[in-house]
């Protein structure tokens, strides 16, 4: 496989950044995961959007026009010949002196890779089992609202739901309300209304999330933003995840306990991926 | 100057690392910043100690057993021909498959690379303007106990200080208690006794800020742990700040509001410079 560093295509195993870029020292810097179907990036422009606004935020320079992005990830699908994959897209501050400022930190990194596209979701949507995590999220933390490459919190709910035998980690924040996955936003469907935390509860703003939430409005699905607990998750209708390398995710168990089956989840998940297969909107950022 | 690199030492333009490390993507490592005084790592072993319980609760297993890791950092001071400097130490969870679940990630990187010593700080302490910032502690993070490479909150932090021309930023915790600077632990001096927020608060158990409190013990000066706010250090007798790579460095201002001086920030620092200079504690770990 080859992959794109900083204009450059190599093999991967030549992938190699300093030792002294920011993004390894401190995590300093965002990134994204983009699906790939048909050989296109599926809502591209949001997932740049989304960077771009992190990168605002952090004040991180931008090593080229976002505009010119869309041909790197092109011809990196070309040169590995690949139609189905997961693009990932890294941008660090790159290289700095010692210490947390990011004074003279101008050389960013930019990393695109691919990986292999989850297999079989598209005909059925995924069956995983959560665990109730011990990691809280901090209430009103601005950087929730960005795909930050500090992600300790999630590595450690993701280990504790490996170790107790779950596919997906479900974080609680500080009030002990359902906030998202580890890697997905969380949605569930009661009194026949589809509902998800609010961005304002600390939760990712997902792609995927967002597609949904479209998807509802244009098959006149009542939706809204909602709180809820894991007590009240198992008394919903249905409870599914949503996350950009696999769509629609159905949530079959909660610690240990099954939870509601519903027909919604499969009829989002068919609209997902109808979406996906038949988008055009690649590229055009 | 040559770096330490997984068992091997190479100039620093060669010291590079995988783009698809876990330390690069997802800050999931740990670091020390360990002084160097006349070729000596002071408190090498507490370091090395606060590493370990952090590798422990990561579950980031040790590249090495951490008693050959002093033969490496003697090495590269000899190969670099260095007396006076900072080390730092980096533990990544090394290279992995896409997503947070650490499974499988079992080759960890260790970097060891050596900075300029601050310059002058042994004749007089530092003298730094603070600025209250805007970012946050949460409250019961178990993440703040471990010197962490996910350091977006004291970057943010760092850069809101250099902004408004301060040398360092102050955080509050969610509840608006002084926490600890960007890179440096808190204390002030209150009707003569030495103060600096618990552990519990959430604060890096700092090595000097340990050491520090010894200092105290061994001249038997009173000391406690408190809390405090903005508005209380403005009426402290002294405010300073400790940090392994600098030792003490006394706050003169907080947000542009000179701060009170007290004789026994000098007396600590002296102290912590004789110590500093007298250590003999090296690579016994």
């Amino acid at each position: 496989m080859e992959v794109f560093l900083n204009g450059h295509f190599i093999p991967e195993e030549r992938a190699l950044v300093s030792a002294f870029d920011r993004g390894f020292l401190y995590g300093d810097g965002l990134f994204e995961t983009v699906r790939v179907a048909h050989g296109r990036c599926f809502r591209w422009e949001d997932h740049l959007e989304r960077l771009a606004r992190g990168a605002a935020f952090l004040k991180l320079p931008l090593p080229s026009a976002l505009a010119t992005w869309s041909g790197y990830a092109d011809e990196l699908l070309a040169r590995n010949h690949v139609e189905e994959a997961v693009l990932r897209l890294i941008l660090s501050r790159g290289p700095g002196t010692r210490g947390y400022s990011p004074r003279g930190a101008d050389q960013p990194t930019l990393v695109m890779s691919l990986h292999p596209a989850p297999p079989g979701e598209l005909q059925n949507p995924p069956r995983w089992r959560l665990a109730t995590s011990s990691v809280r999220l901090p209430v009103a933390d601005p950087l929730s609202q960005f795909k930050t490459c500090n992600k300790l919190p999630q590595i450690l709910a993701r280990a504790e739901a490996d170790a107790s035998g779950a596919d997906e980690a479900l974080l609680l924040d500080s009030e002990g309300r359902a906030g998202e996955g580890s890697a997905s936003n969380l949605f569930w469907i009661q009194d026949d209304v589809v509902c998800t935390p609010p961005l304002a509860a600390g939760v990712l703003p997902g792609i995927t999330r967002k597609v949904v939430l479209e998807i509802c409005q244009s098959l006149a699905l009542p939706c809204r933003e909602a709180f809820t607990t894991p007590s009240r998750l198992h008394r919903a209708q249905g409870v599914f995840l949503t996350l950009s390398s696999l769509g629609v995710a159905e949530a079959v168990a909660l610690d240990g306990i099954p939870l509601p089956q519903s027909n919604l989840t499969l009829k989002l998940t068919a609209a997902y991926n109808r979406m996906l297969l038949s988008s055009r909107d690649h590229l055009r950022y």
